[in-house]
């Protein structure tokens, strides 16, 4: 899996401070360092709407189907998505879980299975099926990409929902990837969370 | 492909004359059969929005997960989806497209790796290999089911959108079957589309 | 305020249980009641996006603009409003705050100012000024009405948000005649909200 | 009316260009000039998705409680107002339509009203009424702030409704401006649109 930044809001908090502040028409108090403050306020009492005024986008390759269909059921982001409609598929990569990669015997299975499926997709092709149709053969496991916006309240929704124990490793995975982009360009407003890199799960402390 | 009304606003179209009617103050003409006109309207001129205080849910059943990546797209809709992580679908159904089903050499290379994909899920399972994991071996034409509800200014943008020549065959074949039961439901909201059954495609006179 | 019920989900509690059961596969078990102990589990756990199959609408009037501009900050929701822009406003109903109201000093002065404010209406209207600019001098008091439909997963939300001791008593009110209407027609769903009619409060237990 | 551009997404429409070579894995042509034919491309065929990949933050002040009114009725922007609950509005400006500006008589009669009500709302503070309920006098005229972020494809949405003829002039001459501001950041997403200075509308050759 690759977690690109593809864009994210520049100064984003101290965009979202000048947001805060016309709520209280409370300018004069704005300098350097005072949108931390402010910020610690606004997420402490719940007040997280002040925090869309922020965005991020993020281009994640080197997942599976399985990934994608769970990540689109985000209905407050943008996704665009490889399409399997058009992409001729005959030469996909796949993912691999490691549960099924560390057994040498489900290894084999898997790895077979999938030259198989392959081979199938390649003949439905040559006998003249579209990709619309050839596509119904390809794997969950087979790889995608998929380009996701969305503002900062809902990126903090996703970390807490899907960096949680119980949620699925891919998912978990690309949270815990999106959380350390986010530690370093907007520090305050992901302070109250924290990575364990051991269990690779994230906690909320708030 | 089953498509079966769930849920639906009681006297949908009343109860959005009543609406429409509380923008104006003008309740004095509302009678029997007026709002017709009312709807009529509204729709000629794009004021939409008092479509979306009627609903209607609907479940689909015998579609693919290739049918439902698609559908989950549509964001202003709620959707409960049949759960490959927990579900062991050692005994799926799947969808075959009719391009592939008309060909005996293709038919017979699609049937044959179906079986082949069961029985590496099967075979997996047997290993310890968890539901969650083993479904990345099944193919998109795996069988689902997906509750879906939806006001009905968003059934009429899916409606119009997923009946079209272009889109594809599954999801096109879904969109007729709902607007079928919604020119029952809702005659005078969905009477200017077309079915039109021999080229399966829907057609929008306004 | 009036608040009436103009529309709601037939047999919600049980629509919803029919699609909690989709995601697992697990109808054999469905029978008069069960939907009870399902929704409990799903409300124990957060699963919240179930109950957005499920509707209401209602008509809210009698309720100031300073109210509405306050609603319709609920994104989730769908709304139709008495437009000032249309409608003719010179023979205005206001609403009083109670704490202005009790008091006679101010009761006068307010009394004063609404009759002050409707000529002034009045006379910009006979000066040929359209109503969309002689609005500009119609205070937040004016009384409006307005048609709002949500799920209820964003029912819940805005009964819990707005139920709270810092809301403005005039949405706190509503949020409390909705509540008591959904304790007939949906009692599972809302048993966790508790109504302090004395102090006008909603508290919830979850 | 003064309408300020807080933030936008940098290098937005070289980032919908890379969306969309998402969905097609064809980055190899991606140089120096080629988002151009992509975007008009995306335009041309209706496929607005990619275009929310990019973002806009105004400040709007300067405007009346009538245009915030009706500018927050966008659901799929995030907005942070100036709150007449909290903030004291005792030497609040306003705005005047300039129908009303233009006639001596109106004018006086307008501004006087002003003046008043500006008098009722700081008698109610000395009687010892809360910012909350005193606001129940203060005019649709008096002038608010308010902070308003939305992607690119919601802000082509809002300048086609709210730069038509028909749209009230306040949000109108929003829209103009905020359309101007594009012009400069996005010329090729917004080169559809044309501003007519005199009539002070927008035209959309789409």
């Amino acid at each position: 899996m690759k977690v690109e930044l593809l864009s994210v809001t520049p100064d984003a908090e101290k965009l979202i401070e000048t947001a805060a502040r016309t709520a209280y028409r409370s300018f004069a108090k704005q300098k350097i360092g005072t949108e931390k403050k402010i910020i610690r306020l606004v997420i402490s009492k719940g007040h997280y709407s002040v925090l869309e005024h922020a965005y991020a986008t993020f281009k994640i390759s080197g997942v599976s189907r399985a990934f994608t269909h769970q990540l689109v059921r985000h209905r407050l982001c943008s996704f665009t998505q490889q399409s399997q409609r058009y992409v001729n598929e005959s030469k996909f990569s796949y993912i691999e879980p490691s549960s099924i990669k560390t057994n040498p015997n489900t290894h084999t299975m898997f790895t077979k299975f999938m030259k198989e499926s392959k081979k199938v997709y390649l003949e439905l092709q040559r006998s003249g099926i579209k990709n619309e149709d050839a596509r119904f053969v390809l794997p969950n496991a087979v790889e995608s990409q998929i380009v996701v916006t969305a503002n900062i309240r809902e990126w903090r929704h996703i970390i807490k929902l899907r960096g949680n124990p119980d949620a699925q490793w891919e998912i978990r995975n690309a949270a815990i990837q999106i959380l350390k982009i986010f530690k370093i360009k907007m520090p305050t407003i992901f302070e109250d969370f924290d990575i364990d890199d051991k269990k690779k799960v994230i906690r909320n402390k708030g």
